[in-house]
């Protein structure tokens, strides 16, 4: 393992609220940039109000801001405008999740600041993008899952549109800015300069259906809600068991053979014209599902089904709840998915791991979320300020 | 916009199959890499035999290898492996999502083409990750959505857990990795050397489960089933209008207070002991939930109840569905999410757009996917092959 983080050599400006532009930031400083999260002096992130609270600090803006230093700034006041210049000409990357047009407004838009540092890359991600028509519009996740066509897809179909239960267009937006933030780095080894990176939540859920846009492309039919079914593979469902549910993920006529033959000890299922072929038993997925249950699945508990499907070679797993994972010796141990911090006020808490791994420049959590303006006078000073005239920045409530 | 593209320096060697580690190389192509996509002789990526099929070719296919050449080899030949080494001297990533183990077997894993190349940075996705107990287990995109626990919390409090309706495992996981390869381009500027990138399934569907596991930490309580509500923040979930569903998201308190006062005209709502904060608004959703739907909601169409919110400068949006989607001007003309190609088979078919934009590099579809080793003799002829050892290595079946 070698001594550099991979991004060590970045700084990230990071001006972000919420989810997907911390969670962005807090990829970056993962992989060892030094990130600045910059908050509003006095209030700070909006997730500094969202629980779980531990001590009086929100953990939900723990985990997402680890790995970053704080300061707070006032950007409506000239004195802050100042400090956020000195502070662009030192770094690579200005991260802002504001409704766009903001940070024009304020005069620190990205062709004010690649006045001051030409190889400054200015990344924002927003709801509905920096341009287009919906641009100025207001997004936030379920907006995204919305209009994005996820929850349209998502679902029993008794049951309506139907939300994924985390906020995963904030989490794809911010993964799609990480992404364009890093090309543009690369980019600029090449060309010298900065550039602007724009990702809207909408146009990462949107990317997420992968093939629904072919199929209707080729049958003008929308993809319609189908439980745990799944519309290109079967048997790829959850089914019941004595205990609960768990799934089987049977991706090819070898492994369909394989369950027929060694599970259901029903070798005539390989060549009953209902199930001979993929796109038949796609088609017969509820005849083939009812005989999976009665004849294996309901005789036995989860944990025996999925024991027993694994081991004859073929895809199954529990459906695990959040405790059942945060004990999962692969996913805790193994993995290191959950990482223990010791905060300032929170004390002894527990991280998401980050689910990128590099063998040479180790990613990881290597301190905690700041307290709001925790290196305030760090940064000021590092920028060339004395103790005299931060006291009356500070009075002037510049930060 | 500048001639050059961000990626325009790298080339990738492509193994992978299905989704995560096709979507991954797209990723790269769309960013001016130049993939070279490498399947089996004959057969090809498994993708090819899913639909929907235009003109006898896979759209599923082309959709996740857009902007890649394809060759056809036989790495379990001598000779198709010589071959392989060769493109490792050139090329800067080798992206691969076999079961752990199998590049090892066939002497091509990491330790040997580190020798080859020592800048060649080695990146593999798979269901449970390149170590860890369960590391040789198969993995499909539904066992990390059960196991990764994103089907826990999907779904109505009276239904099972719920799979996400579309392969978001799959596009988690080939995110991951891009990013992953990314971080280990940059870190190559310092080091000089490639390294390994591991990424799994599961982990990037835990990771994408954000504050659950913090909620989880301080309650002791499993996060449960909230149909379209949001544990941490209200309102903030779907809502019957007179002909439909649409959503809202109010994420803060002065949000609240502008829809309270300019859509409920219910102002005593703002101080109302059960909604004066998020927390209390989250505790008593369903109470919020059902004033908003009585009062205001059921009284409009979809349509007018997501113009008067957004007027009030509140976020609000219609549930789309996939036509819904292909069909807005926003998303369809002015972010360009779905692309027009002309494929040697197909014809004219359309992709998805790329959700990351960048202002100087250009990112976009420029070629479509290759027919089953459609690129074979450019890319052995640039090895240095003559047509007479080519012919020879076709006959033992090679290529």
């Amino acid at each position: 393992m070698s001594e550099h983080l991979a991004l060590e050599n970045i700084r990230i400006l990071d001006l972000t609220r919420v989810i997907a532009g911390p969670y962005c930031g807090a990829m970056l400083a993962d992989l060892g940039a030094d990130v600045i999260k910059i908050e509003l002096p006095g209030r700070g992130d909006d997730a500094r109000a969202y629980g779980p609270y531990v001590n009086g600090e929100s953990l939900y803006y723990g985990n997402l801001n680890r790995n970053k230093r704080g300061i707070t700034l006032n950007l409506k006041s000239e004195e802050g405008k100042e400090i956020f210049r000195k502070l662009v000409k030192e770094s690579d990357v200005v991260l802002e999740n504001y409704r766009p047009g903001v940070m024009d407004k304020l005069g620190l838009g990205y062709d004010e600041l690649k006045t001051i540092n030409p190889r400054i890359i200015y990344a924002a991600v927003s709801g509905f993008g920096s341009y287009g028509r919906y641009s100025k519009r207001p997004g936030y996740d379920i907006i995204s899952q919305a209009m994005g066509g996820l929850m349209s897809v998502t679902g029993h179909p008794g049951n309506g549109p139907t939300r994924v239960g985390s906020a995963i267009g904030d989490v794809l937006g911010g993964m799609n800015l990480v992404i364009g933030i890093l090309a543009a780095i690369e980019a600029r080894h090449t060309t010298g300069e900065g550039q602007r990176v724009d990702v809207s939540l909408i146009d990462s859920v949107v990317a997420s259906l992968e093939n629904a846009y072919q199929r209707y492309e080729v049958s003008h039919e929308n993809p319609k809600r189908m439980g745990n079914a799944y519309a290109s593979i079967a048997p790829y469902d959850s089914y019941e068991a004595s205990d609960g549910w768990f799934v089987i993920g049977c991706g090819n006529d070898k492994l369909y053979k394989q369950f027929c033959d060694n599970i259901l000890h029903m070798p005539e299922l390989v060549t009953d014209p209902r199930f001979d072929c993929n796109v038949n038993r796609v088609a017969n997925n509820l005849e083939l599902k009812a005989i999976i249950e009665e004849t294996f699945a309901k005789k036995h508990t989860v944990s025996e089904c999925v024991d027993m499907i694994l081991a004859a070679g073929i895809p199954a797993g529990p459906i695990y709840n959040v405790s059942d994972i945060m004990e999962d010796p692969h996913i805790r141990d193994d993995r290191e998915m959950f990482v223990h911090v010791d905060h300032p006020v929170m004390g002894d808490v527990i991280l998401n791991g980050n689910p990128v791994k590099l063998s040479d420049t180790k990613v990881g959590i290597r301190f905690p979320s700041p307290t709001l303006g925790q290196h305030n006078e760090e940064i000021f000073h590092s920028l060339g300020y004395s103790d005299e005239e931060l006291a009356a920045l500070k009075e002037k409530g510049v930060f």
